[in-house]
């Protein structure tokens, strides 16, 4: 965005200066002190805790991401880790690496992105640090409470459990290549284009399943057993990691997976294809459980929910497709997103 | 230090090893899973958080730091706020931005300096992210818990209070200069030379303080309210931040603040104050409470530990030298390190 290095800076301000704008983005009751006094977790529930980096040029640039959507997106990655342990969320702290030639306006903005997408789930920033850094990084540590008889864990998948996807794949992937290459979607309607840039811009992390899951089992008088984590790195390796965890296989059918609609006029089938097993950050969550309360699930959620193929003995993740036109083939880790 | 790139880097292990390696130092309960459960506080204790980030360079540079060191230094830093505000450790979360060069066994190291300081309160790792990073850069949170009503608050301090600081200050800023200047110290001992650079590299936050200060106000049938913060921003600072949430003033005397004993043999006296009063990161704590039990506090802390002032109306904090060396002077933040 053109005016990342507008005045006045983060320099003009100095430290004190801007952590004094930052203030109206916490709760006055948690600032001001050496760290944060908050309500710890409910009687019974046990704490959960979760922290990502983000570094500009690594995770965001400003080719794609306004400082709101990262500060957004920075967000929603860390709930949505706390959903994929059954977790509801407590508070974040966020730590700034920042140059002095940065505006305060983007600062505000980037702010701005985390208290907007905080909100949506009731939660505040409780703590933070700033500091002069070469590049700006953003690091976000968010607490929650689980119960801990329904925590989602990966090592809990057992052979026979459904394995249900809580919506689309590859929406976020496809709308960064959107972002990066304007053309590619001019044959998109406006709607169209919007529902794969959103969903890279400002994600949702899936804290809004948890409840009914828990209601389905419940009533189901069903064991609370489900394994789980979100898909912030891709479909398969969600898959495979859970898998991997739990000592198991799967078999997942490649007709079953829901697409966003539109894919097929971006990209190559082998393209699109890449998108949704490994493109990442669509922020779903991918839980194993019993096939009864799977298809309840998947019925609640709505119609981009699915069960998406079944863990299997064996160690190996099978990606079939019943419809004939693909071969058979075994997933892997290395195709993922490696950091380094 | 010279083995900074040396192989393996970062890039040969990739993320997924690396991660591996450093698996040895968190509990193996807590990792594996999108985010990490941990008993959360205990029954009437509030959750406490506090978060730093320090980067490469700005914060730590191989001149002075080793991985280790840099390490420790972090957590001791962010186990001083906890200190600060009453707490006791829960955990800590490390996110680890890094160039893909760096040597494995930089990264090792960092990881066993921040272990080892852990490790001296009981306290462990319990969650983390590493990412790949133009610049070096380290973001701890940590988590604690306190009880309401023992909680180390900015804004408790009332006039008449008498200020106890519990160690000596200008050490670790002499410990940096000696590391800096090695030429500077020729003339100490290997003890006070190691007594001042440890003070740098090695520094600990005061966590041993708390049970002496709550026996002694329990015993005294005394109420709990005690005003502190740590110093880790120069003892001038913490005073100055203390009086202006409270909305007093202060008067320190400048014969009472404990010096390191050889500090003169390295400076001028100008410099050795600027020092004492500004150098920071000697991680003491200073606290505001009624001089009995501030008197008491001293006594059995030993002969670091002083009362070196008062709490006062106004909003001025004088720093008076009673000897009749130096004039009065009214302390003011500006001074202060800034971070920009």
């Amino acid at each position: 965005m053109s005016d990342r290095f507008s005045s006045p800076q983060v320099r003009d301000l100095g430290e004190q200066g801007l952590l004094e704008r930052l203030q109206r983005f916490c709760p006055a009751d948690v600032v001001g002190d050496d760290a944060a006094v908050i309500p710890g977790p409910e009687l019974g529930q046990a704490l959960v805790v979760t922290t990502d980096v983000l570094v500009d040029g690594v995770h965001f640039s400003d080719r794609t991401t306004s400082p709101q959507d990262a500060g957004w997106r920075a967000v929603a990655a860390n709930l949505s880790d706390l959903a994929a342990m059954g977790a509801s969320p407590l508070g974040i702290t966020v730590g700034l690496g920042i140059t002095g030639d940065v505006a305060v306006s983007w600062v505000l903005a980037l702010y701005q992105g985390i208290s907007d997408c905080l909100k949506q789930y009731n939660t505040t920033i409780v703590g933070g640090d700033i500091c002069r850094s070469p590049v700006i990084s953003l690091s976000i540590t968010a607490f929650g409470q689980v119960s801990p008889n329904r925590t989602i864990k990966r090592t809990a998948a057992k052979v026979g459990d459904a394995i249900v996807v809580t919506g689309i794949h590859g929406a976020s992937r496809a709308g960064l290549e959107l972002l990066l290459n304007p053309e590619l979607g001019k044959n998109l309607t406006v709607a169209e284009r919007s529902l794969l840039i959103l969903a890279h811009q400002r994600p949702r992390p899936r804290l809004d399943v948890l409840p009914i899951l828990w209601n389905i089992l419940v009533d189901a008088s069903s064991c609370l057993r489900v394994a789980g984590m979100d898909s912030s790195d891709g479909l398969a390796d969600a898959v495979l990691q859970l898998c991997r965890a739990s000592g198991v296989g799967a078999t997942i059918e490649r007709s079953l997976i829901p697409l966003p609609p539109v894919l097929n006029q971006l990209a190559s089938s082998e393209q699109v294809w890449d998108w949704v097993l490994y493109g990442g950050e669509d922020f779903e969550l991918v839980l194993c459980l019993p096939s009864e309360p799977a298809e309840a699930l998947v019925e609640q959620l709505g119609e981009s929910a699915a069960v998406i193929g079944y863990i299997a003995p064996g160690n190996e993740v099978w990606l079939r497709d019943s419809t004939g036109v693909y071969g058979d083939e075994v997933l892997t880790l290395s195709r993922g997103f490696q950091h380094f």
